[in-house]
């Protein structure tokens, strides 16, 4: 479930190339009956489990005697069953790990980021702490997520929602009304980024990501293509840099 | 945002009955063009910025340009909008806030759980310790969630994944696959715990719920209305009853 990154571990006074761990993203596609039901993105492990847990909590099964038959091939990111109901059942799409909405498998047709935007580690660990600030405690322990679309100085446009998705959706909502551009903007988060999260900025050409919590390799990865720097666990005085580091100024990653 | 609820704060003397806030949970259906496209569970704030910075991921817009007119109905919690494109979008189901997939439109059919399990607070607080126990470090830092079924003293299945969703899938799955019945067991989570995981446990029969984290306000209703004991911010020796207390030997909530 874990995966090996290179990494620019930046302090205050120096920054450290080395091999961290970030979660793995895996896309596994269930299909019911010769039928594509949907697609969801997990953790590799146990993805039986998963596949029959996801058809018991669809109400599309009720008990192991409904199953015929399972086959699940791991390389292809396919997992195959067959009930004796045959219930009707339509296509579900994409469904991230993060409540995430389709947007996934259309990631071919995104375009890397062109803006030549450059800002320094301190301006990203800045609008971490500023993000951090809008966010009350009450927030934080009711687990509800903030977004704030930023320049290198200041919080442009800050919006919160109980989904992670939600809260960026918002923020581009709010961008639209007010016309505000995010072809320079930078996008601060107070969650997870997961390979949704990277698309949907990338699909707003937003070129810099940060956040206080940790990608996953697909997120790694696709900020590596798209031409976006990615930042995770910005706290106090120290960030990691996973893509992008000619943003800040700095190479390796 | 947020919401008053009547819980019960349980210490290791003594518990008390007061009114906490929890983070409110909306449904926002949005109609497309006079057809229904999704239904977005999120925080009831922004919801024209919501809707908008959808389409907006989705793909289904591309600026202010190609929206004709917006109309929000909270009360009915729909927002309806007009492009000018008429872009050809078929439904997406229900989006929860945490990856949710289609649940919740349908508790309507779910039953109330009819188990007469009791447990004691004691009893309670281990098992949130064997939760957190067992999630490594790696793991909570990397943002990857657990889920276990438990009985009254430990640990039966272990599951996790980035996805919360995934998470609760994998355990019901692996019961199945190993004919564990969920009917009388106990549902440990590290995650926050919104309306769709409730349905998801109530669907499987499960009658109480621990988190070390907040619940929703739609959570809570959810539980209260199907016999389901809601524990959350279970850490140390101190826990929020928001729902059932009567399986805890406890009266007020």
């Amino acid at each position: 479930v874990r995966s090996q990154v290179r990494i620019l571990r930046v302090g205050e006074r120096e920054s450290l190339l080395l091999e961290d761990q970030v979660a793995r993203e895996f896309s596994l596609t269930l299909i019911l009956n010769d039928r594509e039901l949907v697609t969801l993105l997990c953790s590799p492990a146990d993805l039986e489990q998963l596949a029959l847990g996801y058809l018991l909590s669809e109400g599309l099964i009720e008990g192991a005697e409904e199953v015929e038959r399972l086959s699940l091939e791991k390389r292809r990111g396919t997992v195959r069953i067959w009930t004796k109901g045959r219930p009707s059942a339509f296509s579900q799409g994409v469904i991230g790990s993060g409540g995430g909405r389709g947007l996934w498998p259309t990631f071919e047709g995104i375009k890397p980021v062109t803006s030549e935007l450059h800002l320094t580690p301190m301006e990203a660990l800045e609008l971490s702490r500023q993000l951090q600030r809008r966010s009350e405690a009450f927030r934080a322990t009711a687990g509800v997520h903030s977004a704030a679309l930023c320049d290198r100085e200041r919080i442009l446009v800050f919006k919160e929602d109980i989904g992670r998705h939600n809260a960026l959706d918002k923020v581009f909502g709010e961008c639209l009304l007010k016309g505000t551009s995010t072809v320079d903007g930078i996008m601060a988060m107070s969650g997870r980024i997961s390979s949704e999260m990277l698309l949907k900025v990338a699909r707003r050409r937003v070129p810099v990501i940060i956040s206080r919590a940790a990608p996953t390799d697909l997120a790694v990865k696709l900020a590596r293509r798209l031409g976006i720097a990615l930042i995770g666990f910005a706290r106090g005085r120290r960030m990691n840099v996973y893509a992008g580091g000619w943003r800040l100024g700095l190479s390796g990653v």
